[in-house]
C-alpha cells in the first residue's frame, strides 16, 4: 500500500526531514532497495550507504543531524522498531474476506466468527471456535473444543489437539503440533514395562505468542501447559507437559523444555538449549546456545548470561575454558 | 465412565479402605481435583493434602496405615501405576464405530479390518492394511504396503512411507514421519559430488511403541531399522537408517540416533542426546541429557549414568567439572 | 528392471569378470542378498563373504585380481559409487504418467509442465509452477508463486511458503517446511514487548539439493536464504533466515544454523551442531557432532575437524580432555 512519508512519519512517530510527499510502498535492506522502498540504519556508520542506496527514504536514529540529506530521513528513537512498524503497516495483507474453502471440513458445532478464513482441506472439529479475522491454513487439523482467538494466523498443516486454547494475534507456523500428549510413563516394577501416565491436561497459549515451524508443545499431564503473552518461539522447539513459560520470553530454534519447567518473564534462551524437568529460570536470565540446565536447578540473575552444561555464568565458564587451555599447553611441555 | 471404588480397586488390584459404593469418573492432580476424581500419592508426605483435596478417593501406597480416613483409600503396591491404569480404564474412549470419513481416500486394495476409524482427508494407499480398532488421523498419508496392527492410534498429519510395518497398540503422534530415506551418499572422488546411496530397506516398529510429535524414523538403507516392543520415544527425536532399538527403551525429546546405532533393552536416554553411527548402548545404561557418544563407541554399565561429550560415567564427569572449577579459582589468585 | 551384467558394467563403467548374460534386478546388503541382487565390497576382507552370499554378482574394487571367481565380478574404481549408480538405475521408478489426483487443488494460474504428478489432496496455489517429471506428494501445500524445477520429488505433507524457488532434481522429504518466517523481532525499549521484524525475503534452493523429513528452512528477512547445488540436509535440521549454504555441503540431523550464517562449499557438518548467527564456516572444514560455533566466529581449515563448544580443532579438544582427566585422577590422590 502506498503511503506518503508524512503518513509514515506520523504512524511510527518519527521526525521527517525532507520531502513529505514522497511515497513508499515497501521496505528493503540497504543493498537491495529500490525506489519506493524504506530502509533503516541504527548505526551512524551505515548512514552513508543508506543514503546512497536505491531507497526512497531512510529511517535513522538521531545521529545524523537534522539537515536535509540526499534522501528524506525519518528520525526515530528506535529506528529498527520504527522500521518494523512501518513494514507491518505498508505490507499488511488486504483485508481477508470471510472465506471458507469449499474443501474445508468444518463441523456443524464449530463456531467461526466474522472474517475468518479457512484454507483448503482444513478440518475444524466439533465445538471448536475461531475468532474474528483469524485464518486457518490449508491442511490444518483443529481438534474438538479448541479455542482460537482473533487476528490469529495458523499456517498450513498445523495440528492442534482437542481442547487447546489460543489467545489473540497468535501466529503458528507450518507443521507445528500443539497439545500433543506429554512424555510420561510409569514403569511396572514387576514386568519392567512402561504404561502411559494420563496426559489429559490443557494447553493455554496467550495473546501475541508466535510459534515456529514444526515446533511441538505438549498439553499438561493432569494440569496445564502455559505459554504467556508475547513469548516468541522459533522452529523445532519442544515444550513438554506442565511447562509454564512467562511473558516476553524468546526461545531460539531446537531448544527443549522438559516437563514442569518454569521460565519466568523476559528470559532469553538461545538455540539448542536443554532445560530439564522442574527447572526454574528466573526473570531476565539469558541462556547461551547449547547450554544445559540439570533437573530441578534454579537459574537466577537478571541480565546474566549462563553457558555450558551444566550452565554457569558465562564469565566462569570462559575462565574455566582458558584455564584448561593453559594447563593443556603446559602439559605439552612435559 | 462412572465406576464404583469397589470396581476400581478390583481392576487395579488395590485394597479398598472406605466406601465401596462411592463413584469416580476421572482422575486429577491433587490441586485440581473435584468430586468424582481419583488422585494418587506415592509419598506419604503428600497424603494429608490428598485427603483434604476435592477428590472423591485417593490411591496411595501402604504407608498410611489401614484405618478409615477422611476419604476412601485404595492401597496399592505401586500407587502411580495403579493410578495410571485406573485413568486409562475410566477415560477410555467410547468404542470406535467403523467409520471411514467420506473425504478419506482409501485404495481399493487397502485392507481395513473391523472397527477401523479413518479421519478426514487421510490417504491409505494400495496394499496397505490397518488392524482392528485402529484409528488413522486426519491428513495422514499411509504409503503403499504399510502394515498397521490392531488398537493403534495414528494421530493427524502423520506420513508413513511405503512398506513400513507397525505392530499392535502403537501410538504415533501428529506430524511424525516414519520410513523416510536415510541420510546416505557416496561422494564421487572425481567430481566431488554426492550421489544417493540406495535407501530401500524396511522399517519395523513392534508392539506397544509410542512415537512423539514430529519425530522422524528413517527406514533401513539396504536392511532394516527396528524399534522393539514397548519402547517410548518423545517429540522431535531422529532415528537414522539401520538403527536397532531394543525393548522397553525410553528416549526423551530431540535426541538423535545416527545410522546403524544399536540400543539394547531397558536403556534410558535423556533429551538432546547425540548417538553417532555404529554406537552400541548396552542393556540398562542411562544417558544423561545432551550427552554425546562418538562413532563406534560401546557404552556398557547397567544402571550407570553417563554424561558429557564424549560421554563418561557421571561420577567422573562431575569430578572433572569440580577439578576444573578448583583450578580456575586458584589461577585467579595468580 | 532386469539388466544383464554386461549392461550394468557398461552403465557404471566397470570391468566385468564372468558371465555377461547373467541378469540382476535389484541390490542388497551381503547378508540379505538373493538371486537377482547385486552387492558390493569396498574392502577386500569382505570379498569372501560377498562371493558366498546369495547375490548374483559383486561390484568390487580392483583388489581381488581378475581371475574368474565363484560369482561374476564388476570391478570399479569406486565400488560404492558404482553400486549406488547401479541401484538408482535398476530401481528407477516407472516413468510417471501425468497424473493430477482428482482430490488435488491446483489453482488455474498454476503451471504444471509435462509428466508432473500431484498427489491426493495436494494444494498448488496461484502462480506456482512445477517442472517436467516432478512429483508433489499427498497433502503438500505449495504456496503462491513457488517455482519448482524438473525431476523434483516433494514427498507428502510438505509445506512451501509463497515465493520460494527450487531447482532441478531437488528432493524434499515428508513434513519439511520451506520458506517460513525467520525468527526476528525488535524489542520496544519502552514497553519491553517484542514486535515482528519483517520476514519478507526469498528462499532459493538450487539443483540436486536433498532436504530431510521435518526439517525447516526460513526465508530471508529482507534478502535471501540460499542453499546451493548438491547440498544434502538430513532430518530435523533448522536453517535460519539469510543463511547462505554453499555447494556440496553435508549437514547431519538436528543441526541448526542461525540467521546470516555462511557455510562455504564442501563443508561437512555432523549432527546436532549449533551454528550461531553471522558465523562463517570456510570451505572444506568439518564440524564434529554437537559442536557449537559462537556468534560471528570464522572457522577455517580445509579438512580440519573441529569439535566442542566453542568448537576448536579436535586435536586441541582431545588434549584438553586428556589433561582434565589426568588432573582429576591426580587430585583424587590428594
Amino acid at each position: 500500500m502506498k503511503r506518503t512519508l508524512r503518513e509514515v512519519a506520523e504512524y511510527v512517530g518519527a521526525i521527517l526531514i525532507g520531502d513529505a510527499h514522497a511515497e513508499v510502498a515497501g521496505v528493503a535492506s540497504i543493498r537491495s532497495a529500490n525506489a519506493g522502498d524504506l530502509v533503516f540504519v541504527d548505526d551512524r556508520r551505515l548512514l552513508e550507504s543508506a543514503l546512497s542506496s536505491g531507497a526512497t527514504a531512510v529511517i535513522a536514529g538521531d545521529f545524523g543531524g537534522r539537515q536535509l540529506q540526499a534522501k528524506p530521513l525519518l528520525i526515530a528513537d528506535q529506528p529498527r522498531l520504527a522500521f518494523a512498524r512501518a513494514a507491518a503497516w505498508l505490507l499488511q495483507e488486504n483485508p481477508i474476506l470471510t472465506s471458507v474453502h469449499a474443501s474445508a471440513i468444518v463441523a456443524p458445532t464449530a463456531q467461526l466468527e466474522n472474517c475468518v478464513s479457512v484454507g483448503e482441506r482444513a478440518v475444524i472439529r466439533e465445538g471448536a471456535s475461531v475468532g474474528e479475522n483469524s485464518s486457518i491454513g490449508a491442511g490444518c487439523v483443529i481438534g474438538r473444543d479448541v479455542k482460537i482467538g482473533r487476528d490469529c494466523r495458523i499456517h498450513s498443516n498445523v495440528t492442534i489437539y482437542p481442547g487447546a486454547t489460543l489467545g489473540d494475534r497468535v501466529i503458528v507456523h507450518a507443521g507445528a503440533v500443539l497439545g500433543s500428549d506429554g512424555f510420561g510413563y510409569v514403569r511396572d516394577s514387576k514386568t519392567g514395562r512402561y504404561e502411559k501416565f494420563p496426559q489429559i491436561g490443557r494447553l493455554e497459549i496467550e495473546d501475541d505468542v508466535e510459534i515456529g515451524a514444526n515446533s511441538t508443545v505438549d498439553r499438561g499431564a493432569l494440569d496445564v501447559t502455559r505459554i504467556r503473552r508475547g513469548t516468541k518461539i522459533d522452529n523445532l522447539v519442544h515444550v513438554g507437559h506442565n511447562v509454564d513459560i512467562g511473558e516476553d520470553v524468546v526461545i531460539a530454534a531446537q531448544t527443549g523444555l522438559s516437563g514442569s519447567a518454569v521460565v519466568e518473564d523476559n528470559v532469553i534462551i538461545g538455540g539448542q538449549v536443554g532445560i530439564a524437568d522442574h527447572v526454574r529460570i528466573e526473570s531476565g536470565a539469558i541462556l547461551g546456545a547449547q547450554s544445559g540446565i540439570p533437573s530441578k536447578k534454579v537459574i537466577r540473575g537478571k541480565g546474566v548470561v549462563f553457558w555450558g552444561t551444566p550452565a554457569r555464568p558465562i564469565k566462569e565458564y570462559l575462565k574455566e575454558l582458558a584455564t584448561l587451555a593453559k594447563l593443556t599447553r603446559h602439559s605439552k611441555g612435559d
